[in-house]
């Protein structure tokens, strides 16, 4: 019996366990991934507030006289791999969406949790309040079946209802667009970035130092959790739709667009300088023209590319750090408005791995 | 350098690696838990229905018309241990819940969801259609805070609010409760045991055979679903507190109690007959009489207890293989509503593994 040969055997079983440090097939590989090896997971609720009804509780004919009621907390699950990076990575949602936007793709491929899991990272998905698990609202709010599907479709850039973009980079099997439209979950209670933020500060205050990934109308309480906490040591904002925050005096005109007008919002200066103490980058991505179009689901984004344009342009003339990333420009074609999904969305993670690894942020 | 140490020290450290088969320090010792080996992990949704909107949908001027709604389905967060047990175990939460149920435990444990990995199974947790992140519902629904806490702490049998019972299995400290409230999350439109039953057929015709535990109201819709899919192989249901079915001529009387009546419900003989193919069991916790008291948060369990010893009966009495654990019976005291969440859920999950491991179906 040859040892070196079983230490070496053995040493190649435990490769394939420890998932904090591998190096990744790219997707196109045919190999199965390795095991995540993950140290430690579960979940909790951080933030929010409690009513309190005035009167008292009878236990044995309970009304909502003396009760409480707890709502407007978010949820988090999270995620330790073996091994981690210093730095855990919290997700949040865009608008319609939960957590659910980080885990597996539409057409079932790893998401951004698993993908960053494996490159060593601690992940906190968060369902922001009055959304998905954390949907227990202090303000109340009626559900109602929206068809919007279509809408979506075009919006999000996966094509011009029916007809997909040439070059999109979304799998076109049917199964995969019945995964995306049931990937939409409601709000169960006013959309409130204040709220949001405030629970997002909360969470860091548990987590420590942390990156903050934000997707679509995240971006505006994303920006808000960077003014608010220390703890924000970086942004990365997929295809920020909202929120566009500008000191005093310098607030650009409003945008009009064939899907309405995008204004910015203004902030104090002080808040303003905060953002330029942390590395921010934010992408865009495809099939939405930069002069006016009258299709509503890309005009949409060229205003909101140019408002972010001119906002990393402001965040730098005041000694900031941010990068704007318009996917094509890069060479990277097809991208939706769920960037981090997409069927490149391996090669995406790597620029964002390339960028955390510039900022000393790995 | 000693070859035999290494390849020692080398087994010890793939040993940590191994979750899927690791045997775990039970709850009480000091050793960090071994790691996760996790093969594969994601989400999806599945199940459901669509509506279509009539009319024509116009891409730059978009209305409900002509547009789709998906709505009803579940959504399902998997994960897959290294070297799995053959029958996946599907997790349904009950009322006011989601798959948070199965996670971690208001004091920060490790829930049902990691115990189960660790011992090997493939675990499926659900959020039923119309709640958490499966929100999308095709009937309409007001989402109003609900002040609830103080009977939440009562008929969870927490204790007697604001008194703990003496021997709860419930960690006492604030930031435990403060958790528990927290993991309520609200229904998005009404709550309907076909709907979702029919979901989680559909979940099973995509894990193939699996176990599936239920919780609470999750009772009613797990027996449904046991009776539509030849896949459930066999049902664990902690404290059923609806829809218990019987065969024409066979249901008993209503039972009064200080939480109102509990009334049986019918199902065909055929139906009936599916139940008695299966391995059955049903846990009930403490701190309830069996005799009627006018304490509500009590008696509302007294009946259910009494009613699943009916239908136990029952189910045998048709061939069936059905048994009910009142835990403090068999010596296990203090367990609330939430039994895989209490403070001797290791213990527990060691009953259901026995139980499983018994009907062969590890």
């Amino acid at each position: 019996m040859n040892i070196n040969r079983i230490l070496m055997a053995t040493a190649v079983a435990m490769t394939t366990f420890v998932a904090g440090c591998a190096t990744q097939p790219d997707g196109g590989g045919n190999a199965a991934p390795a095991a995540l090896a993950i140290q430690a997971q579960g979940s909790f609720a951080v933030g929010g507030t409690v009513l309190q009804m005035p009167g008292r509780y009878d236990n044995n004919n309970p009304t909502s006289a003396g009760q409480s009621f707890h709502g407007d907390h978010l949820y988090a699950f999270y995620q330790v791999p073996l091994n981690p990076r210093p730095l855990p990575i919290v997700m949040l949602h865009g608008a319609f969406q939960s957590a659910r936007s980080w885990e597996s793709t539409s057409d079932g491929r790893e998401g951004f949790q698993t993908l960053f899991l494996r490159r060593g990272f601690p992940v906190y998905l968060v369902d922001q309040p009055r959304r998905g698990r954390a949907g227990s609202s202090t303000v109340a709010a009626s559900v109602v079946p929206a068809p919007n599907d279509q809408l979506f479709f075009d919006q999000f850039r996966i094509g011009k209802w029916p007809k997909y973009f040439d070059n999109v980079q979304f799998d076109r099997k049917p199964e995969t667009l019945d995964q995306f439209f049931r990937s939409v979950t409601p709000n169960t209670g006013p959309y409130d970035a204040g709220v949001i933020s405030d629970a997002i500060v909360a969470l860091m205050k548990q987590t420590g130092p942390a990156i903050l990934f934000t997707h679509s109308q995240g971006g505006g309480p994303g920006w808000l959790t960077a003014i608010k906490s220390p703890n924000v040591r970086a942004v990365v904002a997929f295809e920020p739709g909202s929120g566009f925050i500008f000191p005093p005096g310098e607030l650009p005109p409003a945008m009009p667009s064939a899907a309405g007008p995008l204004a910015p919002e203004a902030v104090s200066a002080e808040d303003f300088d905060k953002l330029t103490r942390i590395p921010i980058v934010i992408y865009y991505g495809d099939n939405f023209p930069t002069t006016p179009t009258a299709e509503r689901g890309q005009d949409n984004w060229r205003v909101r590319l140019a408002m972010a344009r001119i906002w990393v342009d402001t965040i730098n003339r005041h000694g900031g750090d941010a990068r704007l990333v318009h996917l094509p420009e890069a060479g990277i074609h097809g991208n939706t408005h769920f960037i981090m999904s997409d069927l490149n969305n391996v090669q995406i993670a790597g620029l964002v791995s390339a960028f955390l690894n510039q900022k000393k942020l790995d």
